[in-house]
């Protein structure tokens, strides 16, 4: 029987190419609102808030802004103002309709910021309403609880938010994502021995850095909701402060890099540490050389650093997917969690 | 025997009323600093990045600016320049040697931004000479691996930050800590019964929210460190989005909140949602409600909430201690750590 998470997955590199078709024209409209702006703050929750460390790394690293993580809570709980002119609040999420995330932007506009949605939710959408931009991802109806095609739709459209930032990239990368998921899809790795190793745990560290620290956040989150698995997603310096204790031979560690970059040395080196104490690392990504240090691994993308992400949370999906199956579970239905999650 | 660690935790009182001593004088400091900026940029790792949560609330919450947790790698890793300017740099490190923040809080300052430090390792360190302003805490030499009394002081330290930012708060709560710290070490509640309820699990969400959720955080990290728990420390609104389905019989919370403020009754229900799904939560703080709705409880410090973060880690400390040595390991010594964390 095919899940209707499995579905979805496949169904992601059309729905990056649609995504990308219908933002990419309108770059100038971001461009229009960034100039009013010097910083940004990101609103969002879950597997929106994966997709916004993202987003974040982009702005920082390639468009010399500093970007924020709101705490939606100084909005909706303690109902405080804080001083946003000169912001840009980006508000995430899939639905457009998760209530928190549209109070806080409403919330951030009221508070000086000028704003833009990304939604799934369609230009109709309570958050899309509230932005004064709104770009909305074209992924479909997603059906599985756990995101997929929303969330990797969601990368593509703040891609185009970074574009639109001037952010010191070559836009034409974009275009060869969709063929690299699919790719990706069609060969994972070794998914089969990374499934049987994480069969028998019941806890994990994810754990990737830089622009590929949103992968790990993502997966650890994917592995938690469908798996049940104690997964803790952390970047590879805070592991490194503490947390590095709890990989022994029970608790694994998948490793997340881009087949390029800066950070790709410190994650093999991260590799070698924990294969060394005896447990076991699987690698995502990192190409050959990560590979070549870790117990097994699988594929990444052929892309350039900065797109990567959007193909590097394919074989955790998929690893999820298929780790839920062998465990018994239903990943379309996760225990506990509805579609739209409304929090307060 | 007496560990070190729980000598440290007995210190805290000690070490708060002199880092409160020395650091109240100086609040015309950070005032003249603050004038020139607009918002804040908390730069850390491990123990101090939850104290800079704590300060990130505060600041946003108390003295209405905007308060974002740096990514340093967009400076150590990527060597990326972004624009700082208007910005109020605070970097954290216990030791005031870990180079990565050293090197970052000097980039910061190139970038544009003003800049503090906030470090046990006094005037001395390469933190403080690379700071505008350094505000050192008078914790005294820690020796145990796990940090305490640096920690709480860090929060102080940022109590004063937050007072020189004008924050609309009662400077006086400030002087009711150590008295409160003092009497949760004396009388930190059920703990045996946590320590139990612990003891044979692998994995514990932590969840707390708003001001607490630095506690969360900081309790998390305690018990991945010293007892390699599988501790997943969320905000109570992230937990709803997905790792809620990780809660079972098997996989207790671990609930904070401050004894009053708008995050209590959220906490309560999400300890009422825990139990009713057959799992086990222990409360910290929250008083007799969240007690009341809790499998067994810690005491929390009776004080307002935006200093209950000081009191609120101490009965995750002595938990961590306790269990470490329950588990049969050395809480001073964890496997696979050092005192100064060296990250690149």
């Amino acid at each position: 029987m095919t899940t209707k998470m499995r579905s979805e997955i496949a169904e992601q590199p059309a729905a990056l190419r649609a995504t990308l078709d219908a933002l990419l024209p309108r770059v100038g409209e971001v461009e229009a609102i960034a100039a009013r702006t010097r910083h940004l703050v990101f609103v969002a929750r879950g597997t929106s808030d994966n997709a916004a460390v993202y987003g974040r790394y982009l702005v920082e690293a390639y468009a010399g802004r500093l970007a924020a993580l709101a705490a939606p809570s100084i909005a909706t709980t303690y109902k405080r103002r804080i001083d946003l002119s000169g912001a840009l609040a980006v508000g995430l999420s899939q639905s457009g309709r998760t209530e928190e995330i549209v109070e806080t932007l409403a919330w951030a506009k009221d508070c000086g910021a000028a704003t833009v949605a990304i939604t799934n939710g369609g230009e109709g959408s309570p958050l899309a309403q509230a932005a004064d931009l709104a770009l909305c991802t074209v992924a479909g109806a997603e059906e599985a609880v756990p995101a997929t095609k929303t969330y990797t739709t969601q990368l593509a459209a703040l891609a185009v938010l970074a574009l639109g930032l001037g952010a010191g990239v070559e836009a034409g990368d974009l275009a060869r994502v969709p063929d690299a998921v699919e790719e990706l899809i069609a060969d994972p790795g070794d998914l089969d021995a990374v499934v049987e190793g994480l069969a028998g745990v019941q806890g994990v560290v994810v754990s990737g850095r830089g622009m590929a620290f949103s992968t790990a956040l993502e997966t650890a989150l994917k592995l938690k909701e469908a798996c049940y698995l104690h997964a803790m997603g952390l970047s590879y310096a805070d592991l490194l402060h503490g947390p590095i204790a709890v990989v022994d031979r029970d608790t694994p560690a998948l490793l997340v890099a881009a087949g390029e970059g800066p950070t790709l040395p410190g994650t093999v080196a991260l590799a070698r540490r924990v294969t060394g104490a005896g447990a076991a690392a699987y690698a995502v990504g990192g190409g050959a050389e990560l590979a070549g240090a870790a117990t097994a691994s699988l594929n990444g993308p052929a892309l350039p650093e900065w797109v990567a992400p959007m193909g590097l949370i394919v074989p955790g999906q998929l690893l999820t997917e298929a780790l839920a199956r062998r465990l018994g579970y239903d990943p379309d239905s996760p225990r506990g969690l509805n579609k739209v999650t409304q929090t307060q």
